[in-house]
């Protein structure tokens, strides 16, 4: 890991990740993460309420941050502009433990039912905070969700991308996000 | 009901949702839902793995009626044509047992986050079963992606405004999915 030092947060997750890599989720207690990462259960309690939430608390974060950056773009920007500025700003959110839990995500969404639930629960709110931030920009409904759905996909795609280029930065991921968008932005003409 | 005659499976329906309602969905446990519709848990089980699998029972269905309009869609249609097939087909599963659901679904999903997640994941699944269905018709990844997901919003949007229309009949679910999809080809146009 170089010279990023995780603290007890970060320490949790990559517990968890190893955890669930070696025996499954569902056979992966939050004594065991604790154990793994040197810590006690009730600290695991103090940063996640159950190991459910482990691999998705940056939804609240990424969510402020989409919003953020829809709510500020230039007064002038279009739907889709709007949407890449909250894409930029939530690529901030990315950071060395992303870098490192990335690659390996896709393997531990793919054994496990119960955290693909959570992890489309979770683009399901990352939808919701974008359109509402469109909607209070006076983008029509319609418009709105769908300039959202377009965000999401368009993150979706980027992190797989970004997340199998591991030479690629944390700090990538904005260009990442926004090159999706304009792909998607180019479907959505020729579809329509 | 009129005269219809639910069987086993959609009294298990009608009663899960009778106590998810009264008393939440995590306080109901199967063996008070086989015993509100007069039935024994093992037939419940004959049915329904566990009680989150009851109110997404139709997914698969579901997604092999939009795959099989996608398919089956004149050579000559566009992507949102193909999908507007499939979304003609899928409303074909919709009856009387969706019909007393529908309007009493949305307080269900709205008071446990275990069944968003649920319904979330179905979502996952139905747009996976579009997209693969127009890639097969040569319609390139990205486009497919998007055709799905206007599909998946389009009939969300139906749904939704289906359910709150309690005149209207089962078979009216084509046009709603139909209209809904149109809405958001003129968004996507606009957008892009």
């Amino acid at each position: 890991m170089g010279r990023w030092e995780p603290g007890a947060r970060e320490r949790l997750v990559l517990a968890a990740l190893d955890l669930f890599q070696e025996q499954g989720y569902d056979e992966t207690t939050v004594a065991q993460i604790a154990e793994r990462a040197g810590l006690t259960r009730s600290t695991f309690f103090r940063h996640f309420p159950d190991k459910r939430e482990l691999l998705v608390a940056g939804q609240a974060t990424m969510s402020a941050l989409l919003a953020e950056g829809i709510r500020e773009a230039p007064a002038g920007a279009t739907p889709l502009a709007a949407v890449a500025e909250g894409l930029r700003r939530a690529a901030k959110a990315y950071g060395p433990l992303s870098r490192e839990i990335a690659p390996r995500l896709e393997a531990v969404l793919a054994a496990s039912e119960e955290l693909r639930q959570r992890n489309a629960q979770k683009a399901v709110g990352l939808a919701a905070a974008m359109e509402e931030a469109l909607v209070a920009r006076g983008v029509p409904t319609v418009s709105a969700r769908l300039a959202a759905e377009l965000g999401v996909l368009a993150h979706h795609t980027a992190f797989t991308r970004w997340a199998a280029e591991s030479a690629a930065p944390a700090e990538a991921m904005a260009d990442y996000s926004v090159e999706a968008l304009e792909e998607l932005r180019r479907a959505a003409a020729s579809l329509a």
